[in-house]
């Protein structure tokens, strides 16, 4: 395949530009029959939305999602559904100076390269606006899952310095940091007011996990759960790390604080994070990953032109100090991806083994 | 696909089970015309090898492989590599154990209930014997990149508390634990001993750097380059974390200490690890991964048998205190798997684009 | 894939119905910087266009195509290429007859058991309207081609009884049948006539051939170029029987007959079509597809009800009596993706091979 | 994929040239818990086995099946099942004829540019040799749907000029032709021993069906099930045209005529061949498929060297003088892993789906 399509059996594929006529996907192999509708769809691109927060881009983009086939009369009829969204405030910018440089951290360098041309305008292909996209894919996919009783959720755990360990869900929805710990919203407040005021970013680190998932998804040896987690949480923009169950801190555990005991009501710990040899235990699935600060930022950097001259920069525009943030929908978008592909591979190989979990 | 090939262009799928007749690969989508003997791939498969060390598992198995297809006159023919190992040394244990009984941290219990059927003996087609044949194959791989001026090298960075930050790279075969620091050599083999007198296992990270990777290898949005890299790092046995670059240390990074500047001579540092916008920047391609410690130890630990009952359980056989040791070269074969089938897919897509790297 | 997916490294996914909002493709891979304009595209579309002629359905649809990424000031950037076309004569027909019915010789039937649901309105996706996306994104394909001196055209030979051989592929473009043989145009112009007068429907034999493709093309064993043409061809709406060369003549032919025989000068014969072993002789390759009589037709037939009742159906509505003619277009857009996907990935595997063709 | 794999979730990847130490095999995606013994596949090999009648090629192989993985005290375990023959009669020709020389219509030519280097001795891998392990795979295939109840029979119809419609299928096992119509077979014997006389070959047609395909499976619109059969059919070593129900004859029929009118008791009659739209009917799937005549003929003919020099070649070895004779069990082994993969396909997407067949 060409990059643009995830999954096997449930697939996406995204196409669209940061500044082009629009956005669009096709989702190939969503079983028939799910009750579907434009608002479910809608409801989870309004909050990764642009322009909702003063935490975030304040680019308006109402981000109206069209449902070009694949449902009738509110139910997917099992052939492939068409998503545009149109771009509607991609033309307010001047976008001279990054059409002649290249912005550091950036992918306008590696695109040149690669392709020979590129699409400049609010960095093109590259820009994060394509994980729109993601989580209309990925709405679809969670009806899917929720159907089979799963639920998947995340949450902003850390901004630079300021730690937000998980206390109440309930609160994610409540602050605009999608930060499940109400206590940790006036430091990330003043931390974005500080970094605007320096005009610089900063890192974030987001958690997720998928409650309900049955034992036996994943297809090793390659196409582990884990390992399928581990590539669709990457391939969100700017994401630098992944982790499952207790990720890093593994290095220093010993085997027998590790390993998850099993008793006749279940396992008695999750440090594997829901996943032992690349399939799923019937325990909830965890994962953490880290996103880089955005390199977007009006401090001035040193970089070239496309002509090699070195030249000083400053990226303007309206840039989120944290882009983290907003990642925290397409995390969940891309879990749920991840799981409703796995779910139909082995309900397509393994449909007729009898199962008794723990 | 059915979980057991990676790759697009140039495919590796695997079989073969710990206890069973044998493994074997088959590569396809190789180039012709390149130079591989039977030593290319031997030599590969004797650094992981099983007994050559006392840090290590004493089975005894001299992992000769066989080339069955594909090369003709020393050189390959286009045509798919098919490669056997036969299992020698598999008919000594009793397993009469874990037939019974699931080891907790094993994945004995998810394949039983995945598939209603496990192959018992030494974990099957879960032990991490699988990875001999990733080796093979990394080994191609590593023929086809090393015509491109591409080298890649791993070394062990951290074993439990014992840190081995890079000191010398020549330092690393010179030694048991893979790692490229003379100094830590002693505190390990210290490690590797308490742990055996224990009983116990740990984990460790292991850094894994390509060097010469081109600018312009990744295919974006889903099969960047990193998302593939973490995949296919997640995908070993016992992996649980993955970064590229900086890692999770970007979470409190600012964007303009993170940012790699560029300038008239080049990048001028590589927080981002040699990958933008999931394309390959020409530098350095830098990752780790981080492994769990066995859970195949003496130390009683709590299970249940196949029926559902209570159990302790003690892990015999003869088992790596920490296998994050021989994932060395495992590591290094599967950066090759990735890069080698991108360095494919660039060139089916792009190799009419003229590029001029930094 | 899920089955809407064309290609490996040039990949087309199509969705849409008949009577939904629209139809659209996504082009995946094309290589960057190739000239592509809306018109190429939009002649293409306009060569198979409902409405266009008396012979053919009067569905008014104009097919306007937009292209909505992927290309960046008048080039394609190796980013994927989104189409879309809405539908816009759709709401004219009354569906309450196939709502209930099962059309005999249509995939009513199947699209119902297969997925418990179906958009009847005008076939929804079983209809052959989905092919424009095939014709759009094989306008593409045939741009890349270009560049390389591939040339593909086809020719309707047969209606019914009505033979047409190959005369002169400049008369193509100026009949509504598309064939290549003037003297035909009366004959199977008489033959519509009577065919609509008895409301009924023939078949079709489709020629088409691919002019410039070097030696060298081709994946096998599976993926050999004759195979994926079979497939491609045999994907199209009402497609029943399909050949590369001598096709079904072969079975009484003698081996000292068929081979075609080897000069310096090049081959001295042409029955193989253009493939041996799967892989492109630098020959001429020559394909032939046959096309059903559509079931759309006015004679009453017998058929169930969905409840399973017995019933008389007539098929109303705006139908072809000959499907194949405009399959025409259809039949080369087809043989362009195929050929541009096995150009890429043998560039991919084998751009180092030099090749020096007869 | 590289080219050597069949399938999306049931995959089967061969290796193995004919003159080289062996071929090989892996079949992904088979269900768990489906008895095989070793009887199972070698029994279909025997069928195709050369050196079994005078009626096709004296080479002596035993072509002894080895099962190096996947199954498990009788049983499939889910995970890979790796194949494995060893080639016994490969050393007994010369091939310094057709190590300088190309063989008009073989693969000599295209493999030698396509790859720049080939395994001359006795076509390398573009031999029918390979075709083995596609009946091997094919025997695991037949497993999984004999307990769907699905049976695959194909047999000789036609054998040059020598048509036999099928009679009695008791019969295809009792005479070496394959063929369904004992009266057939001693105008079958005379043409062969004609032929050897001669020193030339003949084509063959051949017919296969599936009987018990339930309604609902095959994916449109690209991987149809008619055009999964094509390409499979397609990709045997010699085929040159595949049709499915009436296939090419229907450019004659008329709509009324051709259309299969359904009663309550079901489909009336079956010019489709069972599939409707790309999906089964659940009416029994038939196809047909022409081989060509070896090129391996005594008869001399023109080629050139791989110098480019002129120079008449006459084919030595032991060939079969019909290859279309042993291409029966072929066929139905690739009609056996295009039913099972989109069996697992379907069950995937597909599985809630409450069907009432007619």
């Amino acid at each position: 395949m060409a990059g643009n399509t995830w999954g096997t059996l449930f697939t996406v594929t995204t196409f669209g530009e940061s500044h082009g006529v629009g956005l669009g996907a096709v989702v190939d192999g969503c079983p028939a029959g799910i009750e579907l509708s434009h608002e479910d769809i809608q409801q989870a691109l309004d909050r990764r939305r642009p322009g909702t927060s003063r935490y975030t881009t304040q680019r308006q983009e109402p981000d109206q999602v069209e449902i070009l086939s694949g449902v009738f009369e509110g139910r997917t009829t099992g052939t492939p559904i068409g998503l545009v969204i149109r771009n509607q405030d991609q033309r307010s910018q001047d976008y001279s100076a990054i059409k002649q440089q290249f912005r550091p951290g950036h992918a306008d360098y590696t695109y040149q390269q690669k392709y020979g041309i590129r699409d400049y305008r609010g960095g093109g292909r590259s820009s994060a606006r394509e994980t729109a996209m993601r989580v209309a894919a990925g709405a679809i996919a969670a009806k899917v899952l929720a159907q089979k009783g799963i639920h998947i959720r995340a949450a902003l755990t850390q901004m630079g310095a300021v730690k937000a360990p998980i206390q109440a869900w309930s609160a994610v929805n409540e602050n605009a940091f999608f930060c499940a710990n109400p206590d940790a919203v006036e430091p990330m407040d003043a931390l974005i007011r500080e970094l605007k005021k320096q005009g610089d970013s900063v890192g974030a680190r987001i958690y997720v996990e998928a409650l309900g998932v049955p034992v036996g998804w994943g297809e090793p040896v390659f196409d582990r759960l884990d390992a399928d987690i581990a590539k669709a949480l990457m391939s969100i923009n700017a994401a630098k790390a992944v982790s499952i169950g207790d990720g890093f801190d593994v290095v220093t555990q010993r085997g027998s604080e590790h390993r998850d005991e099993m008793m006749p009501d279940g396992f008695q710990s999750n440090h594997a994070g829901g996943v032992l040899g690349g399939i799923s235990t019937g325990q909830t699935v965890t994962a953490e990953v880290a996103f880089k600060p955005t390199s977007s930022i009006s401090i001035p950097g040193k970089t070239v032109t496309t002509d090699g001259q070195p030249v000083d920069i400053v990226t303007k525009g309206r840039h989120d100090p944290c882009v983290g943030i907003r990642a925290v929908p397409i995390v969940e978008a891309m879990m749920a991806l991840v799981l409703v592909d796995h779910f139909l591979r082995d309900r397509g190989q393994n449909a007729d083994v009898q199962r008794t979990e723990l």
